[in-house]
Parts: C-alpha cells; structure tokens; sequence
C-alpha cells in the first residue's frame, strides 16, 4: 500500500488544499524526514467532515447492533490484514520496537472486537421498563421505559505513545463507533503514515459493510488550529483526547466555551504514585527495585502509567531499594524517545529537578550519543516534606524519570497522598503484616487514582470490563469514565426516557416482547 | 417547632454572624414578609460545613449500605411527620395549594425511600469482577475488580418551584446521600421556613442514625455569594442546581474555572415542545386543547417541564385546537406565582412576545386584582418561518405562557424541530395513521429530548428506574444523567479498578463469595 499523504473524509482521499502547510514524520532514531508529506486540514477540511459526519449519524445510530459490530471486526480485520506494512512504518516513525508494535496492533484489533461483542450482549444499552399501572392512584402510571443513545460526531485526537491503541482506530475510536456515534480523528503529526494505513483499513470497513458515508473520516493538522476547529464545530458533540496537560486542558476550555458546551475525555498528567510498604520493603527491597525499573524504563518511560513517583518510610530497607533501584537506572538499554519535542520536554523536565535545591540525583542512565532521541533514564530523591513544599516536584516528567520520596512515618505517608493531585494508577506493594496500614490508606487511594494496584507494577493496562483507565483531574478531565475496556462506550452515550410509546412505534430494544434478547431491569428487577 | 433562622451546619444549629445581612420570605398572596428573619452565610459558615463535610466522607463513604439507607428512610419519616406544619409553611411561602404540596412531600419522602432501596439492591455499584489468567501467555492477567465510589461533598442548590421535592431533602440530595457523599444545601431564598423544616429533619435522622457529623449541612445565602463560594471551594466535588439558565450558567463557569474542574448538573431552561400530529388533531382537537390548557396551567406553570410550544400542520383542526384552547386560558382560575421576583420576569417574557411583530396574541386569562403575585395566563401563535428566523421565540418564560407554532408541512416540523435548544421533554399526539410520520420525527426528538411523551403531557413526572428528567443544554448542563428516579445516583459516582487486591482487604462488596450478595458482572457475564 502506497502511502499518499492525503485526508480521508467520508470514502473519498483528497489532498490538501493547494498552498496549505504540511508536514513529514520524523524518525527520532535518525532525525530524518520520512515520505510523504501530509498537508494539514484547514476549515473547508472540517466542514466538509462534520457535515458528512453529521448527514450519518442518523442512520448510523439506528442500524441494529449487529451491523456496527460486524463494522468494528471488519475494521479489525483490516489492520491485522496490514501485518509488517503497518508495523514497519510504525516503527520508522516513533522508535518503539516491533514487539511492541505488534503487542499494541494486537490490541488495537482487541479493543475493536471487545466493543463488537458489547454490542451483541446489548448491556450496555441499560435498557429498564416499567409497566403501566392504570389502576394506581390518585394517579395512573403511564408505561416507561428507558434506553442509551449515541450523543452524536466524536472527535478523537490521536496520541503521540500509542500510535495504534490511543489512535486512530484505539480506544476512543471503537467506543465512539461502537456508541453509534460517527468519528473525526486528528491523527496525531508524530505518525502521519501510521495514521492513514490504519484511516484506510477503517474507510474500507465503513465501505464494505455498507455504513453511512461520513461514518469515520481522518483529517492531518496542527492541535492549535484543526483541533479547535473541530472542537468548536457545534456538530461535534463529544471530544476523546491523550496527551499533555496543556493540550487537554486548551481543547477543555474550547469545549466549555462553546454556545452548547459538551463534555471532554482528557486524559493528561499522571505520576502513579507507588506505595513500598515496610514489611514487603524489608523482605524484597533489592527485587522492588529492579522490578521498579524494569516498569519505569520500558518504552522509555512514555506510559501514562509510569511509575513516577515512590513512597516510602525512609530507613535500611529503603536504601537497599534505592541503591539496587540506582544500579538498574544505571545498567538500563538506551531507548529511543517518540518526538523531538517529547525529548526536548525530557530534558527540561530532568534538568528543573536536577537543579532543585529540594532533590538529589540516585542515578542516570547511558548516554547514547548515536541517537537523534535518546531516553536517558533518571532517578531522584527527595524527602516528604520537600515534596509537600514544592509542587513542581508533583508534575509530570514524560519519560523514564522517577522520584523518590522518603517519609517519616505513616501518618506522612499519608500527608503525602492527601497533598497529591488526581492519579489515574497507585500501587501499594504489601505483605500481609502491612495489611492494617495498607487499610488505612486505602480510602485516600480510592479519592486520588482511577485504579488501584498490588504487588505489580502500572504499565500495562488490560483491556477488559474491569478496567478503570481514568481518574480525577488532572489525570483525567472527566473522572466519570475510563478510556479503555468495554466501560468506555459509556462516554459516548445519553439516557432518553419513552414514556407511553405505542408498541408499533418502539425501536426493537424496547419491545414488548424483548426480541433481541437484551438484559433488562424490568419494574426495578434484574 | 418554632423556627429559629439559624444555620444548620453537622449536628448545630447556629445564628448568622453579627450584621450578616438577612432575609425573610414573603407570601405572594398578600406581600407580607414572613418571620423568622434568616441571616445569610458568609465565608466562615462556608469553610465550617465545608469542613466537617470532608471529614465527615471518609467515614461516611465507607459505612455499609443498610447504614445509609436507614439513615435515608429515618430522614423520610421525619420529613412526614411535620405533617401540616411543614405544608402550612410551605403554603404561607410559596403559594402553592395544600394537595400540591401534600403530594409533593409524598414524592419527596418517596423519593428518599426509593433510594434506600437501591442501596439495598446494589446494582448502582456496577461490580464487575475478573478472575485472574495466571496462565495466559504471552502475559498473565492479575485479577481485576471495578465498583463505582463517591465522588466527594455535593453542593445542592434548593429550586424556588418544587420547596420540598428539588429542594433540601429533594433529588439531588437524596442520591448525593446515597452515593454516599455528604451534602450542603443552599436553601432557596424563597422558602427559608420550609428549608429549615426539612432541614433539622434530615439533621436529626442524621443523628439518630449515628451519621459522622459533617454529612449534611443547610446554609441561607444569595445565589452569587454564599453559591458561588461553595462551587469554588476545593472540597465541593459535584454540584446539584435547579433554576434559571443564567443562575446554572454562573455556577458552571464557576466549576469550570477552577483549578480542579468539577461536575455541575443544572436543570436550566425547557420549553418542552408538543407536537400533535395530523390525524390525532382532526380526530380530538377541542378535547386537546382543553387538556393542554389544563397542562399549562398546573401550578400556574411553574414546572420545568410545562408545555410552553406547540407545533402542527395549519388548518381548520388546529383552529379548532386553538379556539377551544383559548376559551380555556381565559376561563383558567387565577393563581398565584412562587415570588414577586418570578412574577416580574412572568410579565416581561409576556409582554416581550406581546409587543413581538413575529407574534398574536390567542387569549390571556382573567387579571386578578388581589394577589400580589398573580399568574395571567398567556396564549401566543405564530409561523413556523417567524419562528426560525426570531431565536428570542425560542426562550422559556416561565409561568403559564405557550406560543402555538403553525407549520405549513411535515418537513416544516422537522425543521423546527431542528432548530430548538435541548429539551426536557417532547410530546407527540398522535393515533395509528400517524405513525409513519412519527416514526419519521422519532430520531429527530431524541437528539433533542430526554423524555418523549406520547398522548399525554409532560408536567407529572413520576420518580422511577426509568425516569429521565434531564437533556441536551440547556435542559440541562449535563445530558448523560437525570435528576429525578433512581439513576439520579450514578450522578455522584465515579468508577475504581482493584487491581490483584488481597481478598482481606477487599470491600464487602468485593469479596470473592460476595456476602452482600450483590448483583455483578463476572467475567463479562450478569
């Protein structure tokens, strides 16, 4: 498959607009510029898509769930079709490793068929009747019944760590899809080619299963101008985002502004923080500590579960951690940052805590000067009080760069986590003698992150009904949902009442006689 | 009970500060203020509830269901023993008649009740389990968990029209409590007397039921002091308003502009569109028109969801509907408006559509020389080609004010359809040779509604698992919640994963056997 740098709107792949800007991926192990170049979207861009995304969703949102199921697995199919073409340019693009890249297509492909089965058992559609009582008095109840509905055109921007699974057909995408909502991804200008072979896998899909045109369009820009155009679009009516604090919090304020504001899934800033409770810490110092950088460097550090942070009592057990921990950030492979930019960020972010009276460097990783964008890995230290004292030592470094802090006491360790913004993971790492401490912290775990881990480490997020990848501001703008797992349609969805309706008139998932088998609370029963 | 104008703040019962400024209610009937006089919460009132609010969460969020629900139905039943000395009040400060306010506390004590049967029932904690794949290659899946938590303090906003039902023990309080976060209301200004009524009845059964102090707390303030210092207090996590769409817009900046963004669910501003479709109108156009007056009357049309817009194909059954619906307005009995505040905005929207060229007058009810706040009921008609081009037409006014829209075709409807705001409700009058068209404008009202009627009329809505009173701004804030039935309480939660969780550790309502014997999803299946 030829890549040809163009946008995908509806079935149609249209160059830019002649004289628009454009851009070229580029590979941050060489620095060179990688064909095509993609011009970017301007307003005649988004017009064009949302309008079409709009003319669709009405027939999108009503053809039965099978038909969007069978469009998710198509889809699918289409990417996995792509094999070492997709996996290649990926890596060209973004330095991450092909094992990598083919775990993430893998579960790319997942995510997508995840969401065709939640559309088959129908669950999520939350379907609850209640009978009529025209006997009751002093006044009859009418019949009513309650279902979910599609909000309308979504718009995803991809991210710049998962080129597949936050991108264009990730997560936000098969939900959205999944919801029966049409979608207008901005791939993201790190991996343009990565972007249009998965945009083409999805279009044919959308062709070949006979789906509404406009159903999935693809559009290359800058964040500042095509993403707040779409942002702004009053047709667009809900916004899936992965990145920077900086760049959620903007299309948030965007959103918000807007005549009809409509809600924002920003997921933005975490620094998972991890609990090494005494008695494990005793018993397994030297193992945690390796274990630790093991989660800390892989992929370079660029997972939104990261372990950023560690807490601690301070003490023997401690320093065996930090130096086992030092010699691993030491030993640890060179890895290739994503972007310029993503390692012009690092390296800001390393050297404000390297010149911070309030922390001392444990270790730093090689130096591997054949690299346009190395990850230099880097462990600090700090004491709770300092922490609790500067909080630029609370924001997100993106990269293999950790924290930590050495506490007093429980109670500090508590202080500690009351002082920390919202986390999408913590972990506590325990044995059973820490059981009574871990109790007590538990409640202050459940107010600050999304989920909740032990004995293991953050990255890797498993995709599946359970999942919570979400968490209060600002790890996420919306603490409501998550963004992976098969609870994630539900950001894309609104409950309608139908109070009264005539029999002939009920759309199948609220008929009588149930014929689609769907789950149902029926006067208040399971 | 004699009232005594005091704050209500964790289990005290406390004077406003010296020289606070104060308030007393007025009966609308005759303009009298009504003693006690109230002073209003300032900043110290703010930080005390606060205070013991946040203390009071992590006990409460963590006490077991039956806890809460007693605690719910103890408030009830308080609530229904004042008997007639909360009706009295509530009459003497509203002008609302005694069966309204009779039935409106039934619902109110309902509603509590209801709730603490969905604590009892569980199912709002959404428990979804997965077992561990200690096998799985090429990774194993650690066991995962997920349950909804509460999300934190609510700030409850009392609305003017509903004293009891939307007010300080009303929905949004209710689930609040029931999710388990503590609660602060802001009483309306209108009805002070009711708010402390019900007010020490909550605050009793909290005490009585051994709550930890802190978990409800009622202030007296104005909407831009004492509401606006609690939507940007950082221990506020959601807030809960009914009234005005310039009052809900204000607190939503509010939340919004904070550095930690939060939840606002406000019920603004509804004109609850009526369509009645050709047959149906030809068949039974003066038994409609009588019905819809009698609608649009009720409660001299204080109700969010009042019928203030009625679209049909022009001709001689909408005359008919017209003229019999005009001998009604003017044959309406006088009533009385909440406050002198509404009155004045009653007259202004009426007189804004009177002196509109776009607009004519059908009917106006009788004017009532006595009251000091009476509601003359208006009755306007226009084009549907006047009624596009002319937005203000567009505006609720609130109070017992309808504009009949004529359109000159089915696709004339759907685009006025088209054209409305976010609405509360949709009704559609019909019998079975308007079905086709119905079915045509069905996907039209649900982008716009969140309840669609057929054959009835939108005032009335009954507290159910069903119920969705809520929709698209600016119905409301926030489309994906309702405000009334039993999924109000999801309003206040948040989802947390548990991630490989110590089975001594975990919640009752984790535990592998499942003592509270809870409904659950467990590895993808109910």
């Amino acid at each position: 498959m030829t890549l040809e740098g163009h946008h995908l709107i509806g079935f149609a792949s249209q160059a830019g607009a002649t004289g628009a800007q454009s851009i070229e991926a580029i590979n941050p192990a060489s620095g060179e510029a990688l064909a095509p170049r993609y011009s970017l979207a301007g307003q005649a861009e988004v017009e064009h898509a949302c309008r079409l995304a709009e003319d669709a969703f009405l027939a999108y949102r009503r053809l039965p769930l099978e038909a969007r199921a069978a469009f998710l697995e198509a889809a699918a199919d289409n990417i996995d079709a792509l094999g070492d073409t997709l996996t290649e340019r990926a890596m060209a693009e973004t330095g991450l490793p092909k094992a990598r890249l083919e775990g993430e297509r893998g579960r790319t492909c997942g995510q997508l068929r995840l969401f065709a089965e939640v559309l088959r058992s129908g669950d999520y559609l939350d379907v609850r009747v209640e009978d009529a009582l025209p006997e009751r008095t002093p006044m009859p109840r009418p019949s009513l019944a309650q279902q979910q509905v599609p909000l309308g055109p979504v718009a995803v921007f991809g991210a710049s760590n998962f080129p597949l699974a936050f991108s264009v057909a990730g997560g936000d995408t098969a939900a959205a899809l999944a919801a029966g909502c049409p979608v207008i991804v901005k791939a993201h200008s790190a991996h343009p080619g990565t972007s249009e072979l998965v945009g083409r896998a999805v279009q044919q899909a959308a062709q070949d299963c006979g789906m509404p045109e406009g159903v999935f369009s693809l559009l290359y820009g800058s964040g500042s101008e095509l993403g707040q155009a779409l942002v702004k679009d009053p047709r667009i009516q809900a916004v899936g985002f992965t990145g920077s604090r900086n760049g959620g919090t903007a299309l948030l304020r965007t959103a918000q502004a807007r005549p009809q504001p409509i809600p924002v899934y920003a997921e933005m800033s975490s620094i998972n923080p991890v609990l090494l409770l005494p008695q494990q810490l005793e018993a397994n110092a030297e193992a945690l500590g390796e274990a630790f950088v093991a989660s800390l460097t892989m992929g370079a550090g660029q997972f939104c579960t990261n372990p950023g942070l560690i807490l601690a009592l301070s003490g023997p057990a401690l320093e065996r951690f930090v130096d086992r921990a030092g010699e691993a950030v030491r030993e640890a492979s060179p890895q290739l940052m994503l972007t310029p930019g993503i390692h012009a960020a690092y390296q800001q972010g390393v050297a404000r805590l390297d010149e911070s009276s309030d922390v001392s460097l444990v270790a730093k990783g090689k130096a591997t000067g054949h690299l346009a964008c190395p990850c230099q890995p880097h462990l600090f230290r700090t004491t709770a009080t300092a922490f609790m004292g500067n909080d630029a030592l609370h924001d997100e470094v993106f990269g293999a760069c950790a924290l930590v802090v050495e506490c007093d006491s429980a109670e500090q360790i508590q202080q500690v986590l009351a002082a920390l913004e919202g986390q999408l993971t913590a972990t506590v790492h325990l044995e059973e003698a820490d059981y009574a401490l871990a109790d007590r912290l538990l409640p202050l775990l459940e107010r600050r992150a999304g989920r909740i881990l032990f004995n293991g480490w953050p990255t890797g997020v498993e995709v599946c009904h359970s999942m919570v990848h979400g968490g209060p501001w600002p790890s996420t703008s919306d603490s409501r949902t998550t963004s992976v797992g098969s609870a994630a349609i539900q950001r894309f969805l609104r409950p309608v009442c139908y109070q009264a309706m005539p029999e002939a008139l009920a759309p199948d998932s609220l008929k009588a006689d149930n014929p689609l088998g769907l789950p149902r609370q029926v006067n208040g029963k399971r």
